[in-house]
């Protein structure tokens, strides 16, 4: 059993990102792993924007970035890249953070046009983070993700994430020998 | 005469990037144009953080860059790319709120490992954002920054920014032709 | 009028890059402007990779790219990226061979998730040469593009390359204010 | 004891790249692991430009690359990127070629501002490639590399590579492990 951190950047209270994170945390439990959910938007926003390293929220936060053998990283695409709320979460976390963790990563759009901002964005910024391992990540596109209303609580089309959830079981099946991840 | 917005995003009051930021600002005004200056930091961090457009101050924000013929576009380099608070920035504006402008970007940071942030992160995004012109950048090394101190007030070396200076110059220049740019 | 290159980079013979590469020649011609069409596969292979600079077909093709005051630069996308072929031919131009020159970026490929290589991949490439000024650029999908059958010569559909026509038209009108262009 | 493929592009016969790559398959070898050597520029330059896949040198290096377990990809840095003869290798590799394997990329260079290209330019192509695990990659400065002459054969200056030793020792010992990697 590892322990998993799934973060998502969504400036939205209502978020089709937070679904997936969601989703994915569910899987990633039922493989049998811990997961802890953080919601970027749920710490406070001044001392986030203004990477005030003394405020306590900001430095649980830390705390749980540093805790986790993994994480989920989720964000939606806005102007072609990552959104800016969860790049504001990055860039207080320490240089390295990420060294000695594997990461997934996801980004959702409404537009098959932005899928390569997980490659070309995010990745590079995962990467400079130290990460030991960045797996190959997926764009669920916004048609497949549902937020809660009259018809039932949020959802996802199981055809929409059928790849994603591959990745997910593929990504908790590896966590345990993550020592064999070249580094 | 053109009216320039320069707009920078580092989470410091006390910004190497917003020393730049003043520089160009100061030069533009000196060629003849009428430069608005806009620090993303003044901004309500939680307004800015959850695209609460409603906000007054989120508006007249979103106004300033409407008005502007061009602007001036810095960040400070955090984890490979533009900071998180720029970026909600630029999350924030309409989709080709840079539709028939010109555009200088410019970065700062510790290292020129980082240089080429500029081309591969942040002119993307003002790309998607739909600026007529993204013109070169320039990246300046924080070692040629000085913020103010019992030697003096905020400055910049000569040296590091001559090719800035030509740049801002150049960019101008060009902005009473700014018709003349291919769309 | 200005005089404009555009060049291509396919590795087959029948291409749809080429047959869109040949529609945008033929309107920057009916625009008023003398243009140059350089398909980087009719240079000798060998002399190309190799970088062999004293090869007549090498410095006739470098030739053809100083003279122009523009280019229109485009590729397939392979592998969430510019072409091979392209890439070794700009492998071989001077380092700031695009200076003062405005540059057309296009891509074809076969699905709209490579979009944003135009963006994240062939451009900064192009900003590297000194590019003056690399104007919005477009992805056509390869079903818009048909070469040459039983039912006719080659040809785009027009619904297909509808903002692109206006991207050249605006290119075109642009070329002859070039100066106007911010450095 | 693993396969391990490695694959440089570079045009010219005497190459920093190439130097570091040998010292790179020298350093797996002792580590136990099996080491096949492809400089891309060995191959006929015709058919690979043309991407002739009957061609018989063409079908033994995607051979090469599928009975591999792991590469090794180095190029040097030209225009911001990798260099065009690695890339136009990349293109006549099948959609998911890497699926399976693990790569440790390196590029070098003669000036720090192109380190990111590694990571922005280099890397989401071997991602598109299908690579299950893309590890931390090295960018060499040219000054660290010394091509053979009259004060003996090639070599690398063990300053400039001490970081370099440590990833290619960290991959070697993954490789036997390589089950472990996420996909």
């Amino acid at each position: 059993m590892s322990s998993v951190l799934t973060v998502w950047g969504s400036p939205s209270a209502v978020s089709r990102t937070g679904i997936v994170a969601a989703h994915m945390s569910d899987r990633l439990e039922a493989a049998g792993h811990q997961v802890d959910r953080l919601a970027v938007r749920d710490l406070p926003a001044q001392a986030l924007l203004h990477a005030d390293f003394a405020d306590p929220a900001i430095r649980a936060a830390l705390d749980r970035v540093e805790k986790a053998d993994a994480l989920v990283v989720a964000s939606p695409v806005y102007k072609a890249a990552y959104s800016g709320i969860l790049k504001a979460f990055l860039d207080v976390l320490p240089q390295f953070a990420l060294r000695g963790k594997a990461v997934l990563p996801v980004l959702t759009g409404g537009t098959p046009a932005h899928v390569l901002a997980l490659d070309y964005a995010l990745r590079p910024v995962l990467t400079s983070l130290g990460a030991t391992h960045v797996s190959q990540g997926w764009f669920v596109h916004d048609q497949y993700i549902h937020p809660a209303d009259g018809d039932g609580p949020d959802r996802v089309d199981p055809q929409g994430t059928a790849f994603l959830d591959e990745l997910v079981d593929a990504f908790a099946d590896g966590l345990d020998g993550a020592r064999g991840i070249p580094a």
